[in-house]
């Protein structure tokens, strides 16, 4: 049994092996575009009140996990690595773990699916219960607490918007990456805001006061230096870290800024509606309440200039229902969580998992 | 001396050492963003009247040159083998070179220029004349047959507009490549369709005949499938092309390919409008002539839908002097005729070039 005192984990017993009085441990992992985290979690036993904090055995981090950007091998490394770190922080093994699920982006077609559920087997026994989905899942699952409903908007690097139905039905709009006109994400606003400053310097476009910020953000002399410094690292991270300029130039008045973030609003919003007019989140009279998860450093309201309010204030002109839910949790939890959830729903199996029952109940959100 | 036997070039003597009187090569490199072309072409003495055909003495192909593409040492390497096998198929050497003129995309400012030159300079002696230009300066070349005036547009896989005053003013738009809103390029036509049918797939656009052909001209069988085609192979020029079958769809009448070639045609008229309005091309009345080299596999005329035409179309709205200019001798050939151009209106010196004396008077176009 794990001991808090006010509040805070002190110590866990057998690494998840006696905790709660079920067995095992459960893992989250949250392959993003820059990095994955991997968390390991007890098996809780009820389903409607969740531990407040959250006892979280281990966590380990490593670098980018998707495929298409790191290529297979390094993406397959980094998850198994990943892994084994929790395991070990959490003083557990591959032995004690029930489910678990990899929400990575990258996944965006069965296929992907497979090819990391075909890594992940080798890992584990046939008694584990193993899901994979892109890493907007996660995302929405750490705003839901693990149950899948609704709708999550990320923008950080990359952008997309998941949503699910309580029924289990899907659908995403956008995650398309770099080359697929992900103009919301922070690499595309970075992207259009490097471009606006290329064309006020050969005379296509305004003058911005983007122009002085990002060249001093970057150590540049001059524009000219902007393809060269653009192309001498692909990392798509790289790009996106610009955003924090744009914003600090918009909110100063730069109307080419203003311009950029305007048009991120507009490609975000058109994402959330696009899942939540296909899913019919909304109800029959496009009234009724659903959570819209609001995750990735470019939706994060440090700033006057609060890209997140514009969004959710363009879905509500549509959806009045929409409600935003900022998650207190990682998104690694929040697949934590999910591939609990999944797995207290499943009916009870002669699957190694005879221990423990738990309800089918959906918790609430 | 050169013999012709109906036009035709059938011997050259020496390589170059000894053709019209005048000693020595001179070679013109064309690296663009998929290959590397360099051609070795004698010295010529009147520079009023080159000889028709254009004695090449050598020409060789390698893959691209572009630094910010593959890399400082493989740009480099491929220069190099591609300047030996144009001179050894001209049976010429390293020391027959008078001038070289190096056309290379990528070279974006003058550190880009500097490195070129460092890398060149190792291959040659301190006599021979070498001048190094983005590759957009090869293909305005080849249209003005080695004269720096007018305007050069290009759109292959990415694009440019570049420009020269007479007197040597100097002016560029665009260029930026894909991340930094190429989007008149091939890689730029070809992203925006295929972001096209992810959005007509995930309902964020309208359905458009580009999925069935873009799918079919990949051998996908799903729009699902297109992310990972996309992010499997980084290389622009894979996605430039399906400018084709974004022509085609556009010539079919749909609605999403023919806004999108719209849209190029507008992007590529303005960086041309740019360059002529900053260079002050069109006189002061803005109606003198001067000419728009057009260049590149997207502004070929072999087309219903003829992008280039649309083009200029909307460049003489506002100056009616531009005239277009489709080259009838390749960059390459363009870069090598700007170095003897180039060689030829320098004065008298005593630079190893003693034993030949050339007109600075500028040939006529």
């Amino acid at each position: 049994m794990s001991k808090y005192e006010n509040g805070e984990l002190v110590q866990n017993i057998e690494g998840g092996r006696e905790i709660n009085g079920f067995g095992g441990v459960i893992l989250g992992v949250d392959g993003g575009a820059t990095s994955t985290v991997c968390v390991c979690l007890p098996l809780f036993s009820d389903p409607a009140s969740l531990p407040d904090p959250l006892p979280v055995l281990g966590r380990a981090v490593a670098g980018c996990s998707n495929h298409n950007s790191v290529g297979e091998a390094a993406a397959r490394d980094t998850l198994e690595q990943v892994i084994d770190e929790a395991l070990t922080k959490a003083g557990s093994t591959r032995d004690a773990v029930r489910a678990v699920c990899l929400a990575v982006s990258g996944v965006n077609h069965p296929k992907d699916q497979e090819r990391v559920l075909t890594w992940i087997r080798k890992m584990f026994t046939g008694h584990v219960k193993m899901h994979v989905y892109n890493d907007a899942v996660a995302a929405l699952a750490s705003g839901t607490m693990g149950k899948l409903h609704g709708c999550v908007l990320i923008s950080g690097t990359g952008s997309i918007s998941y949503g699910f139905t309580q029924d289990g039905q899907e659908a995403r709009a956008g995650g398309g990456g770099p080359v697929l006109g992900d103009w919301g994400s922070g690499y595309g606003i970075a992207a259009q805001a490097l471009t606006a400053v290329l064309r006020a310097q050969d005379g296509r476009g305004p003058k911005t006061m983007l122009t002085d910020s990002i060249l001093r953000a970057l150590g540049l002399s001059s524009s000219d230096e902007l393809i060269g410094w653009t192309y001498a690292d692909p990392a798509w991270a790289r790009i996106a870290a610009l955003v924090p300029v744009v914003v600090s130039c918009a909110e100063a008045g730069d109307e080419t800024a203003n311009k950029i973030l305007m048009e991120a609003v507009e490609e975000l919003a058109v994402c959330v509606k696009t899942v939540v007019r296909r899913l019919h989140l909304c109800g029959e009279d496009r009234t009724s309440p659903f959570p819209v998860v609001l995750v990735g450093g470019v939706l994060e309201a440090n700033n006057k200039w609060d890209i997140a309010k514009e969004i959710i204030n363009r879905i509500r002109r549509e959806y009045p229902g929409a409600y935003p839910i900022r998650p207190k949790v990682e998104p690694a939890i929040g697949a934590a969580l999910l591939a609990w959830y999944l797995l207290a729903r499943e009916p009870l199996e002669g699957n190694g998992c005879t221990r423990w029952q738990i309800s089918s109940q959906e918790s609430t959100v």
